[in-house]
């Protein structure tokens, strides 16, 4: 999987294979290619492996979780934003300040965009994607439904965890997605109970906002969302692509 | 005021006054010096006069605002957010795709972030501001309805106008801002009809998510919002900053 990574000081982007990185020249989006400088995984600090110009995020994408959340389906995806600030990689903590009530996790998938997509039809989305990751959505609930926007709740600092890497490609018509909180099971399903595909998603955005490279469209998280607390430990694992983990520490 | 403006295909920094614009030496949020170097301000194309990372947008900040739009006065800012594929320039055209029903200006006072904030007092707001320009929170409003959340709405391509320039300050307790179209009057108020002053508004921002030099904050639109049609040019004046000037043009 192609990361970000700090080694000695410095940040690189890399691919990861078999407990090694192997550092890419030029730049992830533009032709990557493999160099001849590889280090031990265990010796890097992963980084969020892309920094997106905009986190677009799908509300309500999994027919189980509309259901769990009260909402009606929708017609089209329901689309949010999280600012860049909210990005951090995997094993980064999640920190929430002391008053911000009820803490949910979301676990989801994330497109990463590769090239400037500009009003593409679902066709069209696949040449524009570079890839896939896992995120959590993290969401102050409380806020989330007081504000009844629901951009507060999900823009603290640190709120979208992405990584560890990313993968070219998943098989979107199997692919299970999993949340557990200190190992014990609290959401799964699979990508292939989505409401609207990958490539209809890129297409829509796409219809409104120029994606960059580098940007992310979180898909919607399935069922079973719910309350963390300070400690708590999240790890998102999905088919193809690996485990994200992430702490929750509360200020 | 600070510019961002285009001469002989380069982009630079500058300090605009009397019809003439001189090249800042460093950068506009590092101790910006003036350099010798000067030119007509009739010689440059103004570019969006910063880069924001993001776009904080505050809801019904006016009464009045909160009245005609039937919505209950904000116990707290109400924040939305903008992705910054929406910034355009003073002059720059508005382009609105052909399917997005009603569109409505949104005249507002935009706050430019200087220095990165993070968790801050009102008090210590001050410190954080860079200066103040203009801006159209350009609205789809339509949509903006039927979604509910406000984000998609207000997030299409050239769907924020910022400029002309940025000033240090501004006369909170008196300036006012109008809105025209096509030279007529639509929009009339002050700035002293916030609900929430500037800054305790950055200091709100802050304690969500941390700003970044260059990052702007929409403080919210006046009474007197309403729908424009393609060819119909908006002109945002505000005391103290000057006028930023946008046509509607619906592909």
């Amino acid at each position: 999987m192609y990361v970000r990574y700090e080694h000695n000081n410095n940040t690189y982007e890399g691919y990861m294979k078999d407990g090694l990185v192997t550092k890419l020249e030029g730049s992830m989006f533009e032709n990557p290619e493999l160099s001849d400088e590889t280090v031990p995984a265990s010796s890097v600090t992963l980084l969020p492996p892309c920094q997106p110009t905009k986190v677009v995020c799908v509300g309500l994408n999994y027919l189980d979780h509309a259901k769990e959340m009260n909402e009606a389906l929708p017609e089209a995806p329901l689309l949010f934003l999280k600012p860049p600030t909210t990005v951090i990689a995997h094993e980064d903590d999640i920190v929430a300040p002391s008053n911000t009530g009820r803490l949910d996790h979301e676990g989801e998938l994330a497109i990463v965009i590769g090239k400037k997509a500009k009003n593409i039809s679902a066709n069209e989305a696949e040449g524009a994607i570079f890839g896939f990751t896992c995120a959590n959505d993290f969401t102050a609930r409380a806020i989330q439904l007081s504000d009844k926007q629901w951009t507060r709740g999900k823009s603290f600092d640190t709120f979208c965890p992405l990584g560890p890497g990313i993968v070219s490609d998943i098989n979107q018509k199997d692919a299970k997605i999993q949340l557990t909180v200190n190992g014990e099971v609290r959401q799964s399903s699979n990508i292939n109970m989505f409401i609207f595909g990958v490539n209809e998603i890129v297409s829509y955005v796409s219809k409104c906002m120029t994606l960059l490279p580098g940007d992310v469209i979180l898909t919607g998280t399935p069922h079973g969302v719910g309350p963390v607390n300070s400690g708590d430990v999240m790890s998102v694992t999905i088919d193809g692509i690996g485990t994200l983990t992430n702490a929750l520490k509360i200020a």
